[in-house]
């Protein structure tokens, strides 16, 4: 989703401590702190509006979530949603995904979650694809062992490219489907896109892989 | 594709004696035995008309091919093929799939293909695919260590079953797609199926996996 630029989006939303953190690298080796109680960490990187991770943590509270947006515009709906939801267990972080490793350290991340990815789909825009070698190899190195990654897309070749880049390094592929809707484990929680586009009858793929060490 | 029987069609075949194996149970073990040359065996498990497997045997003499079907009449039109181009490399068979273990020993088979097998979309056909677990478990102990199976299929709903399968099996996976035309590394060869069915513009799935032991 893009979104024209409102001045002043930035400090409007630094307002909202609660919701947002606007020094991530603070936090580093340290995100337990970010949140009331220790628990599993689940990131999103690109979570658009919010309301796949505002949906999750509201049905598991005792998983700590943590929302990466770099479209500062996003950061407003999504901490509307937790606002709405008294979230406590919601952190919401304005940043670029290409540089993880500064605001992460290795093994802090249980769960990582991609949703309607930009599929990039000229093949000299393959390395921006957020399932590019170079992508995975820095969510390898955040996630724990045993760590997992699931990837949910609409765009054919983004799935394909996904697995077999997933294929040449150290992750376990456990499941894959190109109807996710389709299929008993589905938990339903869908994000804006996802809702309007499985509306219309189109399928879902789906990618669900553990890291290995 | 399905054909009405014809009568004293086996009859007829087993007079080529040249391409046709009427007694495979002889050869376990010993399959090099069938052809004038020990090269590597390459089978076809539902070769149908021998599009395919009479086109790989011209394109690739070093090889030898083994095409098995289990509807007898679809062999008169394998034996055709075979005939037109003088294949000293190919050999066909009227077998079931499901007593793979009675004619091949463990290690005899360098690669295998399933083209377009039965999709059967019925959960509870589901073991009669070709790439469920029973299946998968003969191929790997008459394939070679490191031997290859390539699938291909135009069926998603059978594609994401067999990438499943074989992800809880001991096969690595390799490569994947959803749109085997338009990928550099397509050979060209086709099943008559593929042939009608790519000229639709319909795109076809494809499973590259390999045995680990």
């Amino acid at each position: 989703m893009r979104l024209r630029k409102k001045h002043g989006t930035i400090e409007k939303i630094t307002a909202e401590i609660g919701y947002f953190i606007s020094e991530p690298k603070d936090f580093i080796g340290n995100w337990q702190k970010a949140f009331p109680s220790a628990q599993p960490l689940m990131l999103e990187i690109g979570m658009g509006g919010g309301k796949f991770l505002s949906s999750q943590a509201v049905k598991n509270p005792t998983y700590n979530y943590l929302g990466i947006e770099k479209q500062e515009e996003l950061l407003e709906f999504a901490i509307q949603k937790a606002k709405i939801h008294d979230l406590k267990n919601l952190k919401l972080l304005w940043y670029n995904a290409e540089r993880l490793g500064e605001i992460f350290e290795e093994n802090e991340i249980a769960h990582l979650y991609l949703n309607f990815s930009d599929p990039w789909p000229k093949t000299r825009h393959a390395k921006r694809r957020l399932t590019s070698i170079k992508f995975l190899e820095s969510y390898h190195k955040i996630l724990k062992p045993n760590g997992i990654l699931e990837i949910k897309t609409d765009n054919g070749a983004l799935f394909e490219f996904s697995v077999n880049e997933l294929l040449n390094k150290n992750w376990s592929i456990e499941k894959i489907s190109i109807d996710l809707h389709s299929k008993e484990y589905f938990d339903g929680i869908m994000t804006e896109y996802e809702d309007r586009f499985s509306a219309l009858g189109e399928k879902i793929y789906y990618i669900k892989a553990r890291v290995t060490r």
